[in-house]
């Protein structure tokens, strides 16, 4: 089955486009589960539990298990075991390399760690993107404009031309392009853009869009769903990590996670309604 | 110690600007070690002990031990408690992702693994990088024009404005505004476009470049080595990693490894020679 299909699937038994964003730091986590390396699979088996029928996608981001080296990747390989499938898995794991070396990666996320689907950068061109989308199966999110400040640097700069449109733009149209030959890209917006959002996705109208940045980061919730979503009133994976995983801090964290995660499923929830023509 | 002072000790002390890639693929290996992932240690081992003379650095690509899980990773690890900072290491991670997520990857190469630099991607922007920056000991090669074909697809864009230079111009001059900022910068520049070479060294002409692509990748080496010298005949650290590592297949393989390492060595220098003004 597509990686698409297992996103609509998992959208539609859980009523949700909430992506929840497993990305840990263990001097942030309750005091009871401790600071060493191994606690990880333990609050993110818990924050699992408690969102499973909420979310569409668990997104693990590599940089917060790369943190803490070999026994970082291990905790990440438990964590995808306990989600067994059950809801998609994308691994934020943000690659991006020569072909050969790509292929290795390919190997390592799509068959030992068995992920669903990564973020991939598009500064090197499609070769370096190539060997993720030869997985049918899975899907590779190309990072088209992200939700830091710092995406001004580059991703904002004015191309050559009549239009003088942005470096984003053309990126994303070359993944709309990507897309028609392989069917498993999809698009990296971030909710603090909503302007750029819906232009993105008036250019690539049927590709899946990752949308990081709400919360802590500042995005609106309500103008990024509004901003992203399809003709069908879906196609989009709104992330949210720190606002979830650190909801509460007590022996019961794991409930204050579900309650921020069912809100924003909710208000999510609510957009859609207001949107539907129908 | 700046990491561009320990890499100016490495090649003066070798006499080298030889970067010995180390990206092990265990259906590669010479069939006495196996091809179990722990194999790769005693493999980089007898490569880094035949090569350690020669070399003014080592480049693992973080790709080659991803694919192999936790597993992999340990290995990395291990590997590089053998170089046990004789000769610097970058660890070509090519990474980027928001300011907090790079801060955790910082934490895991530098502080975990212990790496002296890695190579970055700058579709993010700056602050996707400056964690990195912020180890003052350590270094980030920032990805302008890459080695591969694809590189036309994003890198060559043309930008708006009179002179309509491509965007790994741009770039390239933005990361020599980042390296007065901070003086930890490096470049990533491939041998297959010594034009592009000479015209980056042109700009930047006091950051160290990553010259990875001679050998299997087809870039002529006299001709990167001769477009990328800087004014002192140095600031270049010149990749190879199939040509070497594989370059013997019996119980000796090592051996073989040396004598093409000696030669690209000495190849390299005839080109300083020969350029030597004085």
């Amino acid at each position: 089955m597509r990686f698409a299909n297992r996103l609509q699937a998992a959208t539609a038994r859980n009523n949700s486009l909430l992506c929840v964003g497993l990305d840990p730091d263990t001097r942030r986590f309750p005091k009871h589960l401790g600071s060493d390396p191994s606690a990880i699979v333990e609050f993110n088996r818990q924050i699992i539990e408690a969102t499973i029928d909420l979310a569409c996608c668990y997104k693990p981001n590599l940089g917060f298990y790369m943190a803490y080296g070999a026994a970082g990747l291990t905790a990440l390989a438990e964590t995808c075991a306990i989600i067994d499938h059950r809801v998609p898995v994308l691994l934020d794991a943000k690659v991006g390399d020569i072909n050969t070396t790509s292929e290795a990666y390919a190997r390592g996320y799509f068959e030992e760690l068995d992920v669903d689907a990564v973020t991939v950068h598009p500064y090197m061109g499609l070769d370096s993107i190539e060997p993720f989308l030869k997985y049918e199966d899975r899907g590779a999110f190309i990072l088209i404009k992200t939700s830091n400040p710092g995406s001004k640097d580059v991703q904002d700069l004015r191309l050559a031309g009549s239009e003088e449109r942005p470096l984003y733009e053309h990126v994303a149209a070359q993944a709309n392009a990507w897309n028609a030959r392989y069917g498993n890209c999809g698009l990296v917006v971030g909710a603090t853009w909503p302007g750029e959002l819906s232009a993105i996705r008036a250019t690539c109208p049927n590709l899946s869009i990752l949308v990081p940045g709400v919360g802590t980061q500042g995005g609106d919730l309500e103008a990024a769903v509004q901003a992203g979503l399809d003709a069908q009133g879906a196609g989009i994976l709104v992330n949210s990590s720190r606002g979830i995983i650190y909801a509460g801090s007590g022996e019961d964290f794991a409930r204050a996670s579900r309650r921020v995660a069912l809100e924003l499923r909710d208000r999510m929830n609510a957009v859609r309604t207001a949107s539907d023509p129908a």
